[in-house]
């Protein structure tokens, strides 16, 4: 059974509506939004990152799925594994510091204790309150432009420089290692979003991942993914860099699509961060990418996945 | 900094009513009961268990969670990660059987794959809608009679026959591998009860968390424990048997208290399991064992904690 299969297994179990056929960031019941995902060491976290970045990270990706479905974060739920002092104090830190910057309120969860020398494993289940429409991938249709808010790669290019250095230090890295939900846009887009949905693992799997849910194809212009200063200093904005951005992950920018005649620039929107279109979804379920100078063959590494052999098979459930 | 600073840390920033202090076996928030619970390899369960059994374990525990809140299950959300195909396969066969007996649906989660040789760790999310009242494990006071729905000592008793041969069968077994959440009693119980909980880590550790959270201690009569005939058969009922079973943990009873003046067998009740009266809060925080021989000295291990420095201190949050 390869990951596919399972996730196709646990769809089987999964019926209710509030699932979403478990092809959305998140579930919605009884006017909750509610999302789970985990931070292990070594896969999601360096060993060399700060405990407090570590902390952040976990809130910050939950909350990252409630920005994608327009809700207002209330709560969470925390799994701990227990580890040394120093790192635990550093990580709850980070809870804290995430926690009070976004307004929401631990309200229980576990603490574990692992075997010796395995990873530790963060858990978090973030709770959100619905607003009026909660946009899932599988709203989109041909003829809708795609738009993403915040830009992307940063993060990719931070833990590129750590590979390098594991002291480096600069805005990508910080991009990295504490991300920042986009709550606000999130809610601002959501009303008016046909789909919508976080990049964590890379935009070109990602917007797979959306074309997969709404039964459509998509257009995509590499030259118009937003790239923030820092990073074209860092990479450039050839091709190859911006390949390296579309398929980097780990960005929690926000990819909606809109139906062509609406502008979402022209909405009452924060000011930040900046509103990118990038491309179209089209009829069938061809994935074509462009640039200046023409077709740009698909990578054959699309963003990260849990499983090589898993390619555009959901595996944020 | 130890556990109990960890948690005394994590209480500051769970100042929300919903989160009942950290104090509770879950929390309440919008007219549901949220418990998070997660199994590890090595910790709660064993590599030779078979994959299935941890499947419907990782449900069974965290349904006993809401169980003890006299909550009705509706959904959960799963954390996953991914090992070798039969092995999840099971797990996951597990997970559906125990949704579907239970009623609740899978609505989302996440899966991860964790470093190789990392143990295996699964996280759930149970959600449930309330009751009429969500008994806390603060209610209860001086004189309240202490009761406990379900046997004692089954799982540690079925632990320790696979800790001597790991091919070890029976019910004893079974009841380690599956335990059955007391969903109808519990919420029987809980319009009721002043205080409620269940006994996850062992009867005596259990009931200190009671205690602590009520303000109260307790008087317990060792030799009214309720014991399955299957213990009784392969551990006899003298006193060492009686505070392995009151230490063992992973038992899922429940544990209530109740007004002195009510007769909980009065109620309208399932069938099973059998409810005993075991003992009685009293005033101040003293915690007194007896049976018909007299005073039992308190054991020092009072039950499965996740750090031997952390006596007294809940580790479920």
């Amino acid at each position: 059974m390869n990951e596919a299969d399972l996730i196709e297994r646990l769809r089987r179990i999964a019926t209710h509506p509030a699932a979403r056929k478990l092809q959305d960031d998140a579930a919605v019941l009884d006017g909750l939004v509610l999302t789970q995902d985990s931070l292990a060491e070594g896969v999601h976290f360096l060993s060399t990152d700060p405990p407090a970045s570590v902390g952040w990270k976990l809130v910050a990706v939950n909350l990252s799925d409630l920005a994608a479905k327009g809700a207002e974060p209330v709560a969470a739920l925390l799994s701990f594994s227990l580890s040394q002092s120093d790192w635990d104090s550093g990580v709850i830190d980070g809870i804290g510091a995430a926690c009070e910057s976004y307004g929401i309120a631990l309200i229980g969860g576990d603490t574990i204790a692992l075997p010796p020398d395995a990873p530790r494993v963060y858990g978090l289940t973030a709770i959100g309150r619905a607003g009026e429409n909660v946009p899932s991938r599988a709203g989109g249709h041909a003829g809708d432009r795609l738009w993403i808010a915040g830009t992307v790669g940063d993060s990719a290019a931070g833990l590129a420089q750590l590979g390098d250095d594991d002291a480096a230090t600069g805005p990508l890295v910080d991009i990295y290692r504490r991300p920042v939900p986009l709550l606000e846009m999130g809610r601002s887009l959501a009303p008016h979003a046909t789909a919508m949905m976080d990049i964590s693992d890379g935009v070109l799997i990602d917007l797979s991942r959306l074309c997969s849910a709404s039964g459509c194809g998509a257009e995509v212009d590499l030259d118009s993914l937003p790239l923030s200063d820092a990073f074209v200093a860092e990479r450039g904005q050839d091709r190859a860099a911006r390949l390296f951005a579309a398929t980097g992950g780990d960005d929690y920018a926000l990819l909606a699509a809109f139906p062509a005649d609406l502008d979402p620039v022209s909405l009452s929107l924060p000011r930040a961060p900046t509103l990118a279109c990038v491309g179209r979804l089209v009829a069938g379920g061809g994935f074509k990418l462009h640039d200046r100078n023409g077709d740009v063959p698909l990578p054959k590494r699309l963003g990260y996945e849990h499983r090589a052999s898993s390619a555009s098979v959901d595996d944020r459930l």
